[in-house]
């Protein structure tokens, strides 16, 4: 009775796909509320997946020679004005400060709901000379805005991220980088968290508040609503004409720089939770799951099975491996590992040990192996290599299932009103024809996808002549 | 005339030791100030050497059982007020939020100067039973006080730490923790940081506002000034009994917790420029220099100088190491990477080429080195290693050289108009003797050291029996 316990308190993802989310994330402990509103306490399991993901992120961005900064996180009221657009998208859901100790400020300050403009007025100073760039700068840090309606990790008051802020010569030079950084994001995305995205560029409508272009990659999570779950974007010199930022080029005359920003938050770690997760709990990619292996012995009191397992542990020290000696039974054990995700089980009882054998069981699958104990270390390794290449082809699969594709809006409706998902639709470029959509059915243009394909000649909304097809749907 | 530009505009630090600091943080470009008064813009060279501290003692952290965490940077000012002393500490000094969005807070609340409070509620929440504890919880974060007196590193408004709250189900437990954190800061110092430090226990004057009893580390700056340079707290069950924080022991009775807390911040990079910077710049110790190891090719623009430049940096590929190639010439480029303090300079020219030679430069010493291309890179590591040691004697050697003793006032005196530095001196335990010295001499007591030694019978302010032995001291 008690060992089905922890898997009963969970709501299942077809009753309630809402209340299953909030049901994992406090299950597995990644967050607990906290007595300040809209923020969380991300806990242990939760924290060391952002880890893991800061940690291989990180090293991508160097490969590409990003170096990393720390800027204030405060931002002085006059400062947040400078750029028109920005500050209309920001002003209204900042924190302000408005004391320091026991003295009013002479100008408030808000915290930073993104750092452009403290980038912008540090490289204003900073940079002078062709020769200072570019800058490819980047923080991990967090930010707040003071959202209405919260979830853990989708929507929060505060949440965790990395901002990089680049500064170029060229208008060439941006755009590559702004390009650039969207395929890092796209790529540490399917090779390391398993979720496949499409790539794409956001309508103006749906751009960065003073972005001449964003781009996005956007996943499909397992109800069929989209997560955008990284952007980048082009500033071009809007930024830099507002902070005038310029350099002394070669030729010796006075040019604007030209400035990118690109950010991925703990918002992907929900992207984790919703791609991969089932009724037991959550599904970990082995690349970002905190235990990668939970060695769990059966009849431990018997003599030599606890033993056993430490050495099993120890023999697989290149991954990340642990026992679970509690005084817990094996069913509560194995309810545990399933809730929290972990990879690979591997099951070690008296007559296993006996027979030099083990039973792998694995997670996103249930299938349990059994395997001799010689060479268990190479056995693992194939597993967990399995394991998150399978884990990415399911994920492709529904996708790939999940994405329709509209040539009227008869067909448009009728797909929204029936399934869930993307539909890809051509659109004639107009923001009244988002808005309508939008109206009329909680659908929002996700992007205009990189591999633009030509499914009509008019617009799914107004029917006048396609500029763009778009994919389209409900999104978190 | 121009190599010489960059070191002659650095301060003596003889001159002016303070101006000295200033330059060399600049210069070294470690920091820029930002529009945001008393906060600082940490630039790579200085962020890079944070985030090889945070690497180094997160390691060591992890080994002893800690779990990183996230808390929300705010605290509801009822939170704040939970714990007495904890709030008349704190309060005269935290950022206040008054505003979220376009609507004024129900309740205000102060950006964390420090996390106990919210640690404290939520261990209320999540602790139930022996069970839960130990919890060893650490964070990674930046914290706000709003200081009036600002310098780079050293104190700012906004400074960047980690900060570990932990709950034990003994005193004895909490004790023993406190302890341990307190050696692992002093093992980081000397063996990463190369700072030798006094371990010891402050004075209950100097205790942490809350704390039952803190411990610090002492490093003495090359002025002769003291930094504390990491605290670690014993909170006894004050904090729990002010959050009730309680679990059911073995024998079903309610318990309060014992909690401690610890931290070090980026003031620990002041540490390291106080303690190995000379006039010629930053001097960095191998294991956190973020650079290792600078190769400045002679006569580049030579057939092949460069190519083996290059060459040998992917050899040395173990080492953090890079080439100068700019279009600077030789001599200012050693004068960049002296003042970013880089442990090792590698020059090769034509003549070397031929000769299968190079010429190896130490930061610390200057003392230049002969050395054959063929098995450079053993040659190298040892050279570090060396540079490594070297810079912890000489640090250990200042230390001890500038540790006094006193047996009386008279004494007391005459050192520290004479001299900069520690002075030990046996102390009767009263607050009020404290206070006489701080009036009189500006001097402080930084700890009573875990070593107590018995230098004379009576205190050497006021001429009552002694209880304790001191480390005094002017501090930053």
């Amino acid at each position: 009775m008690a060992d089905k316990k922890l898997v009963e308190a969970i709501t299942s993802m077809n009753e309630d796909f809402a209340q299953w989310y909030t049901d994992v994330v406090k299950k597995a402990e990644l967050i607990d509320y906290s007595n300040v509103k809209g923020c969380m306490v991300i806990k242990p399991a939760g924290y060391a997946i952002w880890e893991l993901i800061q940690r291989q992120l990180d090293d991508m961005f160097k490969a590409t020679g990003v170096e990393n900064v720390y800027m204030p996180m405060f931002i002085p009221e006059s400062l947040l004005q400078k750029e028109k657009d920005h500050v209309e998208g920001f002003a209204p859901e900042v924190a302000w400060v408005t004391h320091g100790g026991l003295s009013p400020l002479q100008e408030r300050m808000c915290v930073r709901p993104t750092s452009e403009t403290l980038f912008c007025d540090f490289y204003q100073g900073d940079i002078h000379s062709y020769r200072d760039l570019p800058k490819v700068y980047n923080q991990w840090c967090s930010v707040v805005r003071w959202e209405k309606e919260t979830r853990p990790f989708l929507r929060s008051r505060e949440f965790l991220w990395q901002e990089g802020h680049t500064a170029h010569a060229t208008a060439e030079e941006a755009e590559e980088r702004t390009e650039r950084m969207l395929n890092i994001y796209a790529d540490f995305c399917e090779q390391v968290l398993a979720i496949p995205v499409v790539k794409g560029r956001k309508t103006d409508k749906e751009k960065f508040a003073g972005a001449e272009a964003t781009y996005s990659i956007e996943a499909l999570m397992h109800d069929g609503k989209a997560l955008q779950s990284g952007t980048s974007h082009n500033f071009g010199d809007g930024f830099a004409k507002a902070f005038d930022i310029r350099y002394t080029d070669k030729d010796n005359t006075l040019k604007y720089v030209h400035q990118t920003s690109w950010g991925m938050s703990t918002r992907i770690i929900g992207a984790i939770i919703m791609v991969h997760g089932d009724d037991s709990g959550l599904v970990m990619p082995p690349k970002v799951a905190p235990t990668q292996v939970m060695i769990i012995p059966i009849q431990q009191r018997k003599e030599g099975v606890l033993e056993k397992a430490m050495a099993l542990k120890d023999e697989l020290s290149e991954f990340r491996v642990k026992v679970d000696d509690s005084d817990k039974s094996p069913g509560w054990k194995f309810s545990e590992q399933e809730m929290r995700g972990i990879p690979v089980r591997i099951e070690i009882g008296p007559k296993d040990i006996e027979a030099g054998k083990c039973v792998i069981c694995r997670r996103d699958t249930g299938e349990k192996i059994e395997a001799e104990l010689d060479g268990l270390k190479d056995k693992i390794s194939v597993v967990l290599n399995n394991i998150q290449q399978d884990m990415l082809e399911r994920a492709a699969k529904h996708l790939e299932e999940h994405t329709y594709q509209a040539a009227d809006k008869e067909e448009f409706v009728r797909i929204f009103n029936q399934k869930t998902g993307f539909v890809k639709a051509m659109w004639c470029g107009e923001r009244e024809c988002e808005e309508t959509i939008k109206e009329e059915m909680s659908v929002t243009s996700r992007c205009m996808p990189f591999h633009q394909e030509h499914i009509a000649e008019t617009c799914v909304c107004c029917g006048k002549p396609a500029k763009k097809l778009v994919y389209w749907g409900k999104a978190y």
